[in-house]
């Protein structure tokens, strides 16, 4: 089990990550006085295996747990969703002190943190992590969000849990794709921050597909001590954080030009890992040697690292709408060796051109 | 002109108040470099009278405002509403260092807060307020939020403004109602914080009418100097931030039970803060001379101090299902003396009936 600490200044909480982490769950709360009612939020596949369960701990704990399940699947995020879910708070007397749980991957935690961030304008959150993409991805650093129809993740907040726990036997239930998509973030924590991770990586890939606790714990604690070591010192996305964009500006493009149908979230970093590389090797930022090496382990990862059915015409016109180009200009996340990157908004149209080139199938 | 600091800890900034500050926007605006769009977003009584001369301002300072003007009245603080205002935002490529404006009383700003706390996790945001209430009250202090169909309020977030505008001009154009209201709120500080204020409302209460700047940026300034004071040391409503809700408790009861059509907000705080300070009578906490001062100053204020149309049990009930309702405990902000009061959640229910009994007509 390992324990990492994310602090923002004004607050302070714990990651959690382990095997059977039921106990754990248990010995927070115990320190704790919420009010008597909690919400569980979760969905259609995690509730049915993990639902009853996590219950029992509030009720051993004195709590009176209420749930409310939406449908698998992105169309969640969205703000009839959430709209839902306040009558539900509502109703069921959720206070101020009451907590809010999130069971689930990444569309529950960013929806049900977005619940929490605005119902009586913020009420205490906690997330139970059954993913490997939101294990090591959004459950951290306190991003909550709603889509809208024009995009995802446009309406939102910085919010932070009370608690996060990744309990690493949840992730036995998950398919196969599942795990590779949480491999796109995992290697691009290496990328911009840790050359030694991704050795590790490179001594370990053909392994990852055998759920084993032993690999996952330190893997899924690299990544979160990588993600919270800069949220604590940046945690609304000023210079610093934004490195964690990296792959992202091209991955999201594509996502968005396949109407997020055709690749998942960590597919999509990884084709756009590949992009942001390609633009570092031809500004001679890197080497093409460390370029091939990251494009050996995501194949050897099962990642595609090319596109189909998307355009150069079509990923540029969604790059330029993203939420994070401001005033017209793309902040491009660079490595400069792996371990190391650095943020360019500078970089010649040619060479961006020819970067997404390179990944359309 | 007076300027008053409000400092959150982690963002501060000033609220000026005077009579024609277009000069004082223009020179906020020369320290600042916003994204090239900024967003109007008022209502379709302000935005006749002021809506050209300050988008006129941004762009004489080389900005570009685009326009979201809302019908006026309640019915805009909602997530329908909101939605719509997200995809103007979108569509309008308003970024993350684009400047969202509220031109309005609180409901404009209330809802132009929210949907800057949440478009794109946060954009900045400035307040010009237009109504003596939101002057007063929800323009200083970061309270935004839109309504739930359940009840006012519910779905919010604190989110602090870059600067706030009180141009005592546009009290002008305001309906006598609209100048009443506010003095329930103005009248609340002084009882919780300042009984100087409370002698100083008494000597000019005949003279509210007659808008004169000379009178209005005093009352004004103390009204947001004591609100500043509080909200500075416990912005997210911890034990004293509660103070300002003293006046509140019956009051939105009375608002709520009314179904929001018989009362304006102060006229239902002013109910509120008798029942109050009958209670704080009842107790022994005041005398009956401190309950009389304030009553009969309310009345010189034409505010109501009896509600129609109300019952003992409905105010109960929505007394019981208010947001700072906590675990089923009610706090009441109690007067020990003019310019002071205490918090108390174990009022017996025969001294809640009774003050209740007092103030239904």
């Amino acid at each position: 089990m390992e324990k990492i600490r994310l602090d923002v200044g004004y607050t302070n909480y714990d990651i959690t990550i382990g095997q059977n982490l039921y106990d754990e769950i248990k010995r927070f709360l115990a320190g704790k006085k919420y009010s008597e009612k909690v919400l569980i939020i979760s969905d259609s596949n995690v509730f049915p295996l993990y639902g009853e369960k996590i219950a029992k701990i509030f009720n051993e704990a004195g709590y009176i747990a209420v749930n409310y399940v939406v449908d698998a699947g992105e169309g969640a995020k969205s703000l009839a969703v959430a709209d839902s879910i306040y009558t539900k708070a509502i109703e069921e007397h959720i206070d101020r002190k009451s907590l809010i749980i999130a069971l689930g991957g990444g569309v529950v935690g960013d929806l049900a943190g977005f619940i929490a961030a605005t119902y009586l304008r913020g009420v205490p959150f906690l997330q139970i992590s059954t993913s490997l993409l939101s294990a090591v991805d959004s459950s951290v650093g306190g991003k909550v969000a709603v889509n809208h129809r024009l995009g995802k993740n446009l309406i939102g907040a910085f919010y932070q849990p009370e608690a996060v726990f990744i309990d690493t036997d949840f992730l036995k239930t998950l398919p196969k794709r599942e795990i590779k998509t949480g491999f796109g973030e995992i290697v691009k924590y290496g990328v911009i921050m840790d050359a030694d991770f991704i050795d590790f990586l490179e001594q370990n890939a053909e392994k990852i597909f055998d759920i084993d606790e032993e690999l996952y714990t330190p893997i899924i604690a690299k990544s979160v001590k990588i993600k919270a070591d800069v949220v604590s010192k940046d945690e609304r996305e000023g210079d610093l954080r934004r490195i964690l964009n990296f792959g992202h500006t091209v991955g999201h493009a594509v996502e968005k030009q396949t109407n997020f149908k055709v690749y998942n979230h960590g597919e999509a970093v990884a084709i756009g890992i590949i992009a942001a590389m390609k633009i570092s090797e031809k500004l001679n930022l890197i080497t093409n040697e460390d370029f091939i090496r990251v494009e050996k382990l995501l194949e050897r990862l099962k990642l595609p690292i090319k596109a189909e059915g998307v355009t150069l015409e079509g990923i540029k016109r969604s790059m330029m709408s993203d939420k994070k180009t401001v005033n017209g200009k793309i902040n491009f996340v660079l490595p400069v060796k792996i371990g190391e990157v650095i943020v360019k908004n500078d970089v010649p149209e040619s060479v961006v051109d020819n970067a997404i080139e390179y990944v359309i199938k």
